[in-house]
């Protein structure tokens, strides 16, 4: 029997007895239980505002500098509000080319979300998990945006604030749009998020990671280029209207749980880290330290078989890092309790070993021959 | 003082006192009860499928002949299903030009949606609000798709079954892809819908119209084209992923919701379609008599005129025709009660009396001149 080409979508919803899943990107611990407790009394169901409930905006104000509620479009998930900016920008009329730069490897949408918007994918690759900013400056003169994502799925690195700076500076000076995706801003490890910031930003980020909301859908981006946020809400009035009314009311819910929630969340996910890293570095492979986010891109050569044995042969789900433009490596989410992850450890450890084994007898028939 | 200029957003959300709203087109009535009845007991968080959730798209499947739930996707209400299927559609590699056909007057986000997707928009102009189908068979061979909507928002007229077989023939016939919008499926006063059928069609519908839940943003689409579903789903994974889950969860309580529900709804809109209808012949305008959704579109000459002095003089909000490709025209939605439908049309007879009037004088004066 030929086992079935895999892709993330063979995993999504699996819940199989004895699968050990470090695929899915979404934290495993519920939201708070505040955001549950308006559901038993609502009753709303009109149209909301297309750029979102004015209370929603105006809370996330608190947390942006020079911003109002103006300055927000509440949307379907960061995708929605990634989404929506790059066909913006892709009909702007800017006379700069269609290009939208991107570190690699990168999380898996970008490429697909760039071209669907009409525009061309354009690849740094990241030295040792990290930008490279002369490569970086090199190619971001020709691009008209250029998609950042620190801390980073797949990578889980943050990049320094001195990158992040040296970035405001370069796209400030060759007029270049920057699109933060910072969804994973308050999964840092190694410092305060720093948040990159000028007139030709575009701040995205949602309630999924940082408040478990995933499913719910609630993202929204943040700009003080008022006309580009203008521009944002007309494409949403004709592709989606308003985003989910409850969910944005559960989102608000969300905004006023005492930050306690979001540094407990913080000491689980270090731990987790500190759990993955030391287990797969002592079953000797290679891999970054996580800075934040929760996932960790170890090369294992072979990732398409490391990922189809893994799941057929040991029930683990990994994902490729093909997928995510990192070839020989694979990416493992670790939203998952301690004991899973102990477990799933146990079972990459014991297929390295059988593939060790299975090597060196061929070795030694090679020299036999 | 000059009157600013009026657009659709400057009505979305008025509440103010005393104004009598015939703009924003969204039933008055609550949904069903039974779709808040989950809410004190939900505590899931995590993504559903990108298609949808199975149980839904298989409670759908029931309605719809020769499918499964399979043929179903679930999108952040019909304009998102729409948006999704023309961006798939003008990536399908097919060689026709990437051109959709649609009705004039039309729902005022078609155009946008088109170009937004990278289509160009032509036009079909209605005769007495209905498809002159010579017209249509010269355009849409040229075509690559064309937007059905009848039910129509906002003529509220409904096609005749020999038209809508008719449109069947010709797409097939020369292979143009059909999105029928059947979001006012539900709300036909002259006879059961029909339901455009073929392998070439993708059906867009919503829980908006049907079950008033136009906030919570639920729509699907139906197609028995598995590649076209499946392009679709990819689309949607990359640019919002999963419809709201806890949307999604209420939708489906609608669909067990006795069809009584819907029928006692169909008696109220018709008893307010017949105020509507009767009060503006009898104050001497001229407009085609609804047959289903519910909208009037009565021709009153300068609309720009009209709706302005009737939004800052009369405290009544209409929407311009102009926004729907029909000048000279206004669309009344009557989504309000009967008490607050006659009080409308008390201030609109005043209005159109008073402009009598005043027309009336400067006739005078200038005979006598």
């Amino acid at each position: 029997m030929s086992k079935p080409k895999l892709t993330p979508s063979s995993f999504i919803g699996n819940q199989e007895e004895g699968v050990i899943s470090f695929g899915s990107g979404q934290p495993d611990l519920p939201p708070p239980k505040e955001v549950y407790q308006i559901l038993p009394h609502y009753r709303d169901f009109k149209y909301g505002q297309v750029q979102g409930q004015f209370k929603l905006r105006e809370a996330l104000a608190w947390h942006y500098p020079k911003s109002s509620a103006e300055s927000f479009v509440i949307t379907n998930g960061a995708s929605e509000a990634l989404d929506l900016t790059l066909r913006v920008l892709a009909r702007n009329g800017d006379q700069k080319p269609n290009k939208v730069l991107m570190a690699r490897p990168y999380y898996y949408s970008y490429p697909h979300i760039a071209q669907a918007a009409g525009m061309d994918p354009i690849f740094t690759d990241l030295i040792d998990g990290r930008i490279d900013i002369e490569d970086f400056e090199r190619k971001i003169k020709d691009c008209k945006a250029v998609i950042i994502n620190s801390p980073s799925n797949p990578t889980g690195r943050v990049e320094s604030v001195e990158t992040l700076q040296r970035i405001e500076e370069l796209t400030s000076q060759y007029r270049v749009y920057v699109l933060s995706d910072e969804v994973y801003k308050d999964l840092i490890y190694v410092r305060q998020n720093y948040l990159i910031k000028g007139p030709h930003v575009v701040t995205i980020n949602s309630f999924s990671k940082t408040y478990a909301m995933c499913g719910f859908r609630v993202g929204y981006l943040w700009s003080l280029d008022q006309d580009l946020v203008n521009a944002v809400i007309d494409m949403k009035s004709h592709t989606s209207m308003n985003t989910n009314i409850l969910g944005q009311e559960m989102a608000y819910e969300a905004t006023k749980v005492p930050s306690d929630f979001i540094y407990n969340q913080l000491e689980v996910w270090k731990k987790r880290r500190d759990l993955i890293y030391d287990g797969l570095k002592t079953l000797g492979l290679d891999l970054w330290k996580p800075e934040g986010a929760f996932y960790v891109l170890p090369f294992v050569g072979n990732s398409q078989e490391f990922v189809t044995d893994m799941f057929y042969e040991y029930k683990v789900i990994t994902y490729m890092g093909d997928w995510f433009g990192a070839p020989g490596r694979v990416r493992f989410s670790y939203a998952l309790d301690a004991k899973r992850i102990e477990e799933g450890l146990n079972r990459v450890g014991d297929y390295l070993k059988s593939k060790k084994k299975k090597a060196s007898p061929k070795k030694a028939e090679a020299v036999a021959a």
